[in-house]
């Protein structure tokens, strides 16, 4: 499907979300079973086998972390300080999408979940990365295709139900540097993102909750149009930008817990990402 | 230990903080694998199997969620509608402690670990639940003592190394109310928390790197020293406050992840708390 017409797509089922939501349902698995309103328990992904190893897939926030608009969207003020206070205390201010942070449907839908309202069990998914390192350090405008999803699942299988599939491009790597945002002359980023094409397939032909990018955005830096942004997370799937430390992890069998905020009608939020393995 | 002895033994320790932290090391488990600096990867504790199920330990976050201070202390305020912009964002202002959130041990010494700096393998921690509802409904000044704990093991066997000890006290049910806060006509504050004289313990004895309690602060809410506080969190241990749902897991045998933010220099923040059975 070509970019245009995965707009239009969009735009038809922007016009009745929640009538498109039912009837689609999220496939089959795990995410078959999110009420739209959070529960208390949920049941997690199969493993194999007990995990040994945790993973911290979160980039460290400050005020300097490079944001998408490209000005400062983190401050943390010291309000009680225990040289004379006793203790130390600060309050924070942060643009909701900052940081290693999660995208929830409803940053791009009228009435898609909040983040609180994303069910737990669609926090914690089996983790498949696709490694397009290679393409991106060519040509930082890579995407994801539905050709390197093929290609990862003729090495490892069926994407597994309830799964979070990542991009790896190497671009965490890049995170202190101006090549994070990588800005032209003209102010056009040039970062890799998924291709609209690539999560049209998944929302056709897998059982996916959400996807996850080590770059500022879900679609590519020079994208005008945001297709992947008003395409996947309408369907009230979710979307993790700036993942850190993909390279620690195999590209089949870990599982992702997004640690999101659980901020009544929030649109996302900086998180705290792990995997276990 | 009395109280008194507490604060005393508190104090020399505050007079050099990472003499003693070098000194005692916290354990020899988990735990004292731990350096100053937060890692990449680290070792679970371990799982008799593989987790099947996963609960959310974490309350939803608004304007009116009760504070230990009594003022509001979130706030979201939308920068972007999609109505008129084509997508909905927020900025948060939050001050750390507020929420189901985490104590970092900078929180209450002069150069403990920020909530940055904890090793992510000592936010994955097993959980033993002490429950002292029964006590907390005749009583709200109601405590974990060291016979809570010595009960508990006698039921459940020794704390596993790398462990987080909850206070079940079935404040959580309170959270929507005023009894959460419990002030009397001179706003002194009455719920139940962790005893001095439990968490001595619990640092002379047991391998344990946090605690958790289902109501505003680690101390019960009379408290006017903070022993808990100022012993607990200078020994580079955490804590975590407003916990929810306990009554979902076992009181042995479930794993905590605490999703706390990745702030440098934080003193701890809103997390998303989540176990797995």
């Amino acid at each position: 499907m070509c970019d245009l017409c995965v707009i239009q797509s969009v735009k038809q089922r922007m016009l009745s979300r929640r009538d498109f939501f039912k009837a689609t349902a999220v496939g089959s698995g795990v995410a078959a079973t999110a009420a739209l309103t959070s529960t208390v328990t949920g049941a997690l992904p199969a493993m194999a086998q007990a995990p040994s190893t945790i993973a911290d897939m979160t980039h460290e926030l400050h005020a300097a972390f490079p944001t998408f608009g490209g000005e400062p969207q983190f401050e943390l003020s010291q309000v009680f300080d225990i040289a004379k206070d006793g203790y130390n205390l600060f309050e924070l201010k942060v643009n909701e999408h900052t940081g290693t942070h999660l995208d929830a449907p409803l940053h791009f839908s009228a009435d898609g979940m909040s983040v609180a309202e994303i069910p737990v069990e669609n926090l914690v998914a089996p983790l498949c990365i696709v490694d397009i390192k290679a393409r991106a350090a060519e040509n930082p405008d890579a995407q994801v295709t539905p050709d390197d999803l093929k290609a990862w699942i003729s090495a490892h299988g069926d994407i597994p139900a309830g799964a979070c599939v990542a991009m790896n491009s190497g671009w965490d790597a890049h995170v202190a540097t101006d090549r994070f945002r990588n800005a032209d002359a003209n102010g056009v980023m040039h970062f890799p993102g998924f291709h609209a094409e690539a999560t049209q397939m998944l929302m056709e032909e897998a059982d996916v909750v959400g996807i996850a990018v080590d770059s500022l955005s879900l679609d590519h830096g020079m994208s005008q149009d945001f297709a992947v942004h008003y395409s996947w997370l309408p369907s009230n799937r979710w979307g993790l930008e700036c993942i850190a430390n993909l390279d620690a992890l195999p590209v089949s069998g870990a599982t992702l817990i997004v640690g999101a905020p659980k901020n009544r009608g929030g649109t996302g939020g900086p998180s705290r990402v792990m995997a276990m393995v």
